[in-house]
């Protein structure tokens, strides 16, 4: 297996000598293609991204340093100004699942802290300003009757809900990706995505994640975004793309 | 909200009480039920375990380090021992897989330096000793004619292959996770099971990842395993679990 | 292959022995477990059960033979008595879902004729007994606070929705199957169930189907039901063993 | 309701003006978008398709009168000749399969006669002429090195192998379906790649299915691929509609 080694050391090296940036792992990039790329945003909810929310002491910090909120509303500022079809994955907990027999670390915090909660899919009773509704500023976006919102996913994947079939429907292929938090759902979805053929470009800082003692959950992301999409974008470099794509 | 957030704190603060080394973050643990828990590897592959495999040179510092080998070899030890079913997602790719029209960082990076390459999939020319084989370690475990392999996941997690109908065939809903490489196929593995409603125990020391310029693929798992999964165990812990769990 | 052939002829000859009536085909059968099975119905809603509904007109007759309404009634009065778990899965259509660029025959009836239809997934306005509600008759059993009821599917199967969690995250891997429609979201719902490797029962008049100049989607279900699933059984065998199986 | 019942009425009518061949359901058409649509066959192996086949006994009169085996042959033939794009969806079954716990009817039969059994995933001892072989007759178009050949499906559908994936990375989003059998495989593919947002043409002639005393297989796909796929094509309108779709 000499050769193939020495294959490897090769190609690092080509690679190396065309960008000096990024040395070992290529960026194969994303051209938007009119039409076929939407703007995806995940959990735009007060319970993340407002400091009423009751996750906000976990991911303030990390909100405020990368300037999520903010960045989440250019993107969908130039995405509405572009025609370009915007996608929201939104997450609930009903009190139904509050009877789940098991459930992993940050389920539990959820389900702990009420995250996300409703009274019942079929009811809006005190939905209004909850820490599940959205984010007051993202309203006249999400609400404009073209913004297609998925069902909720329950975890932190598409997988659970109709995302990836709403997004077939309307011919979509390549996403432009951000929301909330970065290494969960944001993560799960860029996975889930990428696992159903789509081409992703995540943007960096237009997400955020809970830093605990057991860990920083935003440089996390940062990692596996870098080696698993086709590329990561800022909102500057996300948003003149957009504008510069019709 | 003020009551919400005021719930959090008080949450946090009972955990903290309860467990000063995991202060934030609850570990809802894993209990072994025999008949129902699994021993899952995911790619005991020479392309990521041998040093004469074409990845060694980004992650070999991190297997040497873990002593992922020998670890994985004490998981399936134990897991034979002790009658516990054994599952093995392996990564191929065959010549048709070169012409996909896109695809992320890392899926390039692979094809780039040929790992996990196949002349067919109804072939095993040149298959011996591949990097694409076993490593050979492992090949008593994996061809005791009752360890279930699963097809080949083509990108990081079980979405493209059997392995979930497999687990359920076998009446499996708790999965004991180790193998390569972390950040990747591993944890992709562990965000889908946990998606189709598995509890998982991440073993951290059964696995290890590439470390680049870009970021360290070890941490980066690390810090998801403990957010995402049921518990994080340590090879000794999880084989000192099977060990009682009959 | 002569010899497989004959092996061929022996089974099947082995199997018309032991029953007369399934001549060719095994009936694999399936025990009732406390706790880890379901009563699962599909689609309980005015629109196909309701003579008011938009569908009454190519699915009463079917409803009516099978005695359907009666028959669904009947199942979830025997499941709740016995403590089995209850999950319901509906349809919806939402304003933007009619933005879809293609869509199958039954997706385009479905939408010309105004099917399901809510005005979105944030409003209950004009919900309350329109075809998307509930028949009236079941609203006891499914609003009573357990009942669990997944988010909408968007096709047929519940591969759009979060279903199969649900039914994970409380233990279940048997499945009573009822509801509507027979050769559409029911039998999806069989046929998806059981490439997740759960165990399905399906109660063949606890379901109906249209019959239109095309074909008897009740006669292809049955069909169908009978070559897929573990068993096949009436209402009347199903609440039998329902009520035997604490 | 009265309104919405009144309208039900009028979309018939107004359908059955427009087409008296199909006067209720509509037919939503399939346009051959070249690059972005592909022929996909389901199971063309000796089992089915064989004299010599373990299965031929159930389905040999449905697949004679049909003429199957010369309408696949020529699809393969038309696909190639204008560069379609084509892929194969087979069904193997290997040793450790035959330790599933539970399994659905067909699965129990195919399983008892040994119908598409392999000795291993990574060895073809045995496996030229076999049941599990394709049909001589199409070994040039499958082993052409351009047709994809997914991992094998293990049930009846798509969702245990990588075929929506290999799809997906080729850009395809129509599908041109034949194959067997009509409604297992064949039919649950259509299934299940409409939920995933494919548009699917099933050929109603290039697929058979097992007539048995407990029903018409072939029968029952007619009507589930009339009321679910886009459209249905004889293998004559498909052949016709390829040729000229340059």
């Amino acid at each position: 297996m000499k050769i193939r080694t020495a294959i490897l050391t090769i190609v690092f090296t080509s690679i190396g000598a065309a960008s000096a940036v990024n040395a070992a792992l290529p960026d194969p990039g994303m051209e938007i293609d009119p039409g076929r790329t939407a703007l995806l945003i995940t959990d735009p909810q007060n319970d993340f991204l407002s400091p009423h929310g009751v996750a906000w002491g976990v991911v303030g910090k990390s909100v405020t340093e990368n300037n999520t909120v903010a960045n989440i509303d250019s993107l969908f500022k130039a995405a509405k100004a572009n025609g370009m079809p915007v996608f929201v994955s939104p997450h609930y907990y009903y009190p139904t699942d509050h009877g789940w027999h098991a459930e992993g670390a940050l389920e539990t915090l959820m389900h702990n802290i009420g995250m996300f909660n409703r009274k019942g899919a079929l009811t809006t009773e005190g939905f209004e300003g909850s820490g599940a509704d959205w984010l007051e500023l993202y309203k006249p976006y999400i609400n404009d009757g073209k913004t297609i919102v998925s069902s909720p996913h329950k975890l932190y994947g598409p997988e659970t809900n109709d995302l990836v079939l709403q997004l077939r429907k309307r011919g979509i292929n390549k996403i432009i990706l951000g929301g909330m938090s970065a290494n969960l759902c944001t993560e799960s979805h860029m996975r889930e995505l990428m696992e159903q053929g789509f081409e992703v470009a995540v943007v960096s800082d237009a997400t955020a994640a809970a830093i605990v003692e057991e860990g920083d959950g935003y440089q996390a992301a940062l990692v596996n975004f870098r080696f698993i999409a086709n590329t990561v974008w800022t909102t500057e470099e996300a948003v003149r793309k957009i504008n510069s794509s019709k």
